[in-house]
C-alpha cells in the first residue's frame, strides 16, 4: 500500500443514470410528491450461484462520485435540448445537492440475503435520482470483491495479484483492482488504481518482450539489467526448462521469481521447483498466472507455487459478473405527513416495506451466527453482537474516513476481520446455503 | 438517433494500463530495442460458448481515448514517485504521441476465430504501451455487442431497448449502451450514452413511483399528466389486471403502452393483450422487461409482445462477460533491420506470426462463405469478396469517420448489412461451430 491523498476526482457522474429517474422526478415535482420524505434501501434477495457470503465494495467509490453528482453545463443542456426534462425540472436539477442521510455496511464487510447494504433517506426526489449510479457501483464492485474474497480464502497465506484489466471495461478495471485489494489481494497490475487509490502495483514483462528480442537470453539480460535480479522472468515463451536454466545462469541465486502462464500449472510448478532447487535457487519463487479462479487456486494448494496472478475470472466475478442488488423505496411520507412502509407485491420480485437496521449476532466465542435485520426496529445487541450500519452522510455532508486511499486500506483490514469472524464453512467453494441465516425482526 | 457533435472527451486514459507495459518499455529503451518496427494484432483464438459469430465494438471508443492517451501532470509524477519508471522513461513518456498505423475491422462487423480485428504498427515502444487499454475497450464492448446481436436477431422486427446500466460498472454501462445500439438496439435508458454518443434514450417510471403515491391511480394520473397519454405505464406493482383497467380508464384509447416487469411474461402478455383489446385499446403496446436474454426473447416470439427491455444479461454478455481477444506481437524488426514474423510457441496459447490482412469471401449470391486471413500476404478478392481491414490511423493521425455519434449510427447500419450477408445459420442460438470457417493463407 502506498496510501496518500490522491488528486484524482471522478468526471461528472449525474448522467450515469437511467432516463426514467428524471421522468419520475419531473412527474413528482409537478404533482407535489417530490418532497415526501423517503427511505430507499439497497439489498439483494439472494447470494448468486450458491455462494456462502458476499463482500461489500464500491461504497467509497460511490461516495467519491456523489460529490460530482451535479447537473450543469453541457449535460444539463443536453437533458433540456432532447426533451428528457422540462425547464422546471432543469431548474430543480441545477440546484441539486443531496441533503439527506446515507448509512450502510462498510466496504470489506460480508453481506447476506436481505442485508440492508445501503440506506438512503431524504426527499423522494433527491434519493430517486441516485438509484442507477448507486446500483452500478455497488453491483459491479461487490461482484468482484465477492469473487476475490473466495480466491484469497482459497489461497491461504499465498499472495494473490490482480491482473485482469484487459478483460474488463477500461474504467471497470480500475474499480475491479480496488475491489480485489479490499478483499485481500496484495497488489494489482492496474496503474490507474495505484494512482487513484494508492494500492500497490506490480508487473515485469509479457511474452512480447521476449519476442521483441532476437533471442530469449537477450530479453532476460535486458530485463535483469533494467529491473534488477529480484525481478520475475517469464519462462514459457519457448521451452520452460531451457528458460529456467538460462534465467538462473544469468541472474544467479538472487533471481526473484519465474512466472508460468500456460500449460498444466501444477505439473510445471513441481518440475520448475525441482529444477530451481537443483540449480541452487531455493529462494527463487514461482508465480502462476493462467486462467486462475478460486477452484484452480484451491487445486494448486499442494503445488510449490508462491503467488497467484488472477485475471479474467476475477474481473468478471468468477461466474457472477454482477451482484443482484436492488434499490427499493421501503418507506415514504403519506399525505398526512407520516412515514409509512411501502412494498411492491408482484410475483417473485416482492420487497419488504419498512426501514431496516442490522447487526451481526455472534456467540460467546466471537463466531458469527446470524444476520439480524430489524424492520422499523433496531435489533438489540445481546452482548457479543456487532452493529453493521455505519453513518456515511449526514444532512448531505460526507463523513470522514470512507473515501480515498486510506479507506481502501481500512476496508482490506475490515475484510480480514470479518472473514475471521465467519464460521469456517464460509471457506467452502461448493454451492450451498448462506453460511449464516438472515433473521428478520419486526 | 440524435447524432450531433458532442462536447464530451474522455478523461486521461494513459494509466488504464498494466504496470508491465511500462517496465517493458523501460527495459527496451535501455537496450535499444524500443524503436524496432513492430506489428501487434488483436484477435481471438475462439468464439466463446459455441457462439456462431462475434460482433466488433469499441474501436471508435478506443480511438477517442487514444487522443487522451498522454503522460503528464500528476499521473506522470505518480509513475516516477512510486518507482514504476525512471527519469529517462518519464522523459520518453512525456513526449509520447502515437505516430504509427492502425487498421482493423469496423465497428458492427462480424468477427471469427483469428480475424485480425485490430492491427497496430509502429515502434515496439509506442505499440506496446497501448496494449491493455485497447484490450479493455475491445473485449468489453465486443462482448456486449456480440450478445446484443443475438438478441436483436432473436427479436426480429420487434425493438430491443437497453436497460442494464444498474448491472454494469457505471462507466461500462455507457459503453454497453453504445455497443448494444451498434448491434441493433433502438435505444437505451443510459443518459450519459445519449449525451456522449447521441443515441436515443428511453424511460418512463419504476415501481418506486407508484409506491411514492398514496395509490396506483394517483401515480398513473401524475405520469399521464407529466408525460402525456403516449407514455408507458408500469402495471405490475400490485394487481396487473386492475392496473390495466385503471390505465385504460385514465388514458383512454391513446395510451401508448403498458410494461410488465415480473411473473410469467408469455402468459401475462396474452392476458393483457386480450384485456386491452376488450377494453378498446388495440393500439396500446406491451413492453416486457424482466430478466430477458436471447433465449427468453426467442421464447416470446409467439407472445403478443411489442418490444423488449433487456438489462442484466445484455451488459454481462449473456454468459460471456468478456471477449477472449488478445494483443500479440506478430512481427518485428530484427538486428539486421528486416521485419520478421515472431510467435509464442508455448502450450495452448501459441500465436501465429506474420502480419495479417482479411477479407470476407462471398458467393455469387452475396452470402458469406469464408473468413480469409492472409499471413504476410493480402488475400485476393475473387470478385464477390469484401475487404475487411479499414484504415483508422495513418502516421498517428486519426482518419475521419470512426469516432463520435455519427460513427455509432454508421456502425449500426454496418451491423445490419453484415448480418444480412451471413448464412441463415448465424441466427441459431444453440452452441455450434462458427457460421463460416476461417481460412489462413500464406
Amino acid at each position: 500500500m502506498n496510501a496518500q491523498t490522491s488528486t484524482w476526482t471522478p468526471a461528472p457522474t449525474s448522467l450515469l443514470t437511467d432516463h426514467y429517474e428524471l421522468t419520475m422526478l419531473q412527474a413528482a415535482l409537478r404533482d407535489g410528491t417530490a418532497e415526501r420524505r423517503s427511505v430507499f434501501e439497497v439489498f439483494s434477495r439472494r447470494l448468486s450461484a450458491g455462494r456462502r457470503y458476499g463482500i461489500v465494495a464500491g461504497t467509497g467509490r460511490f461516495l467519491e462520485g456523489l460529490r460530482e453528482f451535479r447537473f450543469e453545463g453541457p449535460r444539463l443542456d443536453f437533458l433540456q435540448r432532447t426533451g428528457v426534462i422540462d425547464s422546471a425540472t432543469a431548474n430543480w436539477l441545477a440546484e441539486f445537492e443531496f441533503t439527506g442521510q446515507i448509512d450502510g455496511y462498510a466496504e470489506g464487510e460480508a453481506w447476506f440475503p436481505n442485508s440492508p447494504v445501503l440506506r438512503v433517506e431524504g426527499s423522494f426526489a433527491e434519493a430517486c435520482v441516485l438509484e442507477t449510479y448507486i446500483l452500478s457501483v455497488l453491483n459491479y464492485d461487490s461482484a468482484v470483491a465477492s469473487a476475490a474474497s473466495r480466491m484469497t480464502s482459497a489461497a491461504g497465506s499465498r499472495p494473490c495479484l490482480e491482473m485482469g484489466s484487459r478483460r474488463a471495461h477500461d474504467q471497470a478495471a480500475v474499480a475491479a483492482a480496488r475491489a480485489a485489494v479490499i478483499a485481500g489481494f496484495t497488489g494489482t497490475s492496474n496503474l490507474e488504481a495505484g494512482y487513484r487509490y494508492g494500492v500497490t502495483t506490480i508487473g515485469t514483462a509479457a511474452h512480447s518482450f521476449t519476442l521483441l528480442h532476437d533471442d530469449e537470453e537477450s530479453a532476460f539480460r535486458s530485463q535483469l539489467q533494467a529491473q534488477g535480479l529480484g525481478t520475475t522472468l517469464l519462462v514459457d515463451t519457448y521451452d520452460v526448462e531451457a528458460a529456467v536454466r538460462k534465467a538462473v545462469e544469468l541472474a544467479g541465486a538472487e533471481l526473484g521469481a519465474v512466472r508460468l502462464d500456460s500449460g498444466d500449472l501444477a505439473v510445471q510448478a513441481v518440475r520448475v521447483r525441482e529444477l530451481l532447487d537443483e540449480l541452487g535457487n531455493p529462494d527463487t519463487k514461482i508465480t502462476v498466472t493462467s486462467d486462475l479462479d478460486e477452484y484452480a487456486i484451491a487445486g494448486l494448494a499442494a503445488a510449490p507455487v508462491d503467488s497467484y496472478g488472477v485475471g479474467t475470472r476475477l474481473v468478471t466475478g468468477s461466474g457472477v459478473p454482477t451482484s443482484s442488488m436492488v434499490y427499493k423505496l421501503v418507506a415514504r411520507e403519506n399525505a398526512a405527513g407520516d412515514l409509512e412502509p411501502v412494498a411492491k407485491k408482484a410475483t417473485g420480485k416482492g420487497s419488504i416495506g419498512g426501514r431496516k437496521t442490522a447487526l451481526r449476532r455472534r456467540n460467546a466465542q466471537g463466531v458469527a451466527t446470524h444476520e439480524i435485520v430489524g424492520i422499523d426496529t433496531v435489533p438489540v445487541d445481546d452482548g457479543d453482537d456487532r452493529p453493521l450500519m455505519q453513518p456515511f452522510v449526514r444532512d448531505g455532508e460526507l463523513l470522514d474516513g470512507w473515501t480515498g486511499p486510506d479507506a481502501v486500506l481500512r476496508a482490506q483490514r475490515r475484510h480480514a476481520g470479518t472473514m475471521a469472524e465467519l464460521p469456517r464453512a464460509a471457506a467452502r467453494l461448493s454451492e450451498g446455503e448462506p453460511v449464516i441465516p438472515t433473521v428478520l425482526e419486526s
